[in-house]
């Protein structure tokens, strides 16, 4: 991904080279590439082509990392590092952050559209990608989750409420990425369903096995340090069900997301049941 | 455009009741609606319906305001007045001023979308509006003006740097408001580099005016106090070119943009024209 932004970026653009820096630098800061991941696996598993599905890959990316840059703001959790390196406007300021942010954001919706202009997904496809994005990343989606998130640490939260934030902060990205590789791949109808159930899943055992690790993780796998949750007083899967009954629900909801994708007719699964074994296992 | 979150969000979707307020309060601040105007005025000079223009005006009155909740934070211009009102922020806090302007930008994108679902719209032309909008909006276009205009604030700017912001922070989203109308009414090849045309010279046309009005408009009808680019050391069009070649080069571009669209092959053009005659001629 270190050529994500000038893979999508056409070379003719003038672009204040301030801004793409400041893009360049949060994208190429790492991460687990999940939801790229996902778009790709739900396009292969359904024979489509992985070069199809490249343009969306980066355009969800790009809205994973504007999300980060935003959040990190000192109006927001006001973190210094992310992943070990100084995040966005500790190194170029807090409007330039926020551009940049936006920046990124505006463009992923570009980076969507040359799925058509570049691989010749049909225009119909394309739209519904770009509807559901702007579903599931908006007001009804992640930033709702956002908001529902910064209203539970002033004290609102049930375990309703958990969900709910759960699903739209994380949970609508990732269904978002396996219905774009679906849509990209021409899926039908059932095949979609089966993606958004697995997505539902995998989604919420990502984020309980994130409040998981939070508790009894390996700091030096993790890269931060654990227990951070309670120190902020964050209600989490295990605070309300406690921590064995989180562990079987992981479980549950691996094993169901499996089922789902099984059942759904793809001419090749394989991948996508990797991704939800290793989220399932992972220890960091 | 009182009801125009009301109109373009679906009534069963769940979305957390502060960031709805939020976004209304900036959305129905008022303001010259001049964007959406021009979407509605565009289509119907090619014969279009102004119901099928309807979701692309009120997606470009989202961008419009997102980027102004976001210009005004602390970080930016930090503004605590905007038309009178508080601004954003200072009702809303800045985390929810930040997220809020995040959320009218992507939903702007679903907005669009409806105009295919909605209103029969070709999928192929929507999705030319969405790459537009992505374009005008992003990097290359508004906020890529942004960040030219933060770094002229720090002494960077000469004519060429001004007509650079000029035409990415302001005109781009007025040329994408006037293509999209086009677009929307089927607009052929010829009518959409009318369109263009019209649209950058109205929009230079625009800025140069409001230029003008900050050095010797009345304040009582600006709504806000007068000589604040020369406070705030802003170099602009009187300052290069002295006031009254700027008057004259308002006038000059007004004329262009006549002819353009008088030589476009426009149905009904009278809408159009009347529009670059009234901001020629505005006082506020």
């Amino acid at each position: 991904m270190a050529d994500v932004l000038a893979s999508v970026m056409p070379a003719q653009w003038s672009v204040p080279q301030a801004l793409k820096e400041a893009m360049d630098y949060s994208l190429q800061a790492g991460g687990k590439r999940l939801r790229p991941l996902l778009v790709i696996a739900a396009c292969e598993a359904l024979g489509g082509s992985r070069e199809a599905a490249l343009p969306v890959a980066a355009a969800i990316e790009m809205v994973h990392t504007y999300s980060l840059i935003h959040d990190d703001l000192p109006a927001m959790d006001n973190d210094d590092f992310r992943r070990g390196k100084p995040t966005n406007h500790k190194v170029f300021g807090e409007a330039a952050a926020i551009l940049a942010g936006d920046a990124l954001l505006t463009h992923a919706f570009y980076s969507v559209v040359q799925a058509s202009r570049k691989h010749g997904v049909p225009a119909e496809n394309v739209l519904s990608i770009v509807e559901d994005l702007a579903e599931m990343a908006g007001p009804r989606g992640m930033v709702g989750g956002q908001v529902a998130d910064m209203e539970g640490e002033q004290g609102m939260t049930d375990l309703e409420q958990l969900q709910y934030i759960h699903l739209h902060k994380t949970g609508d990205l990732i269904i978002f990425s396996l219905l774009a590789g679906g849509r990209i791949a021409g899926a039908s109808v059932r095949q979609l369903e089966a993606l958004r159930g697995f997505g539902t899943r995998i989604g919420l055992a990502f984020q309980i096995q994130d409040d998981i690790l939070d508790l009894v993780g390996d700091e030096s796998k993790l890269g931060k340090s654990t227990g951070s949750d309670i120190k902020q007083q964050k209600v989490t899967y295990p605070y309300f069900i406690g921590l064995d009954a989180s562990r079987e629900e992981v479980e549950r909801l691996t094993e169901e997301a499996r089922r789902m994708v099984l059942e759904g007719g793809f001419q090749d699964p394989q991948r996508l049941l990797e991704i939800a074994e290793y989220l399932m296992k992972r220890d960091h």
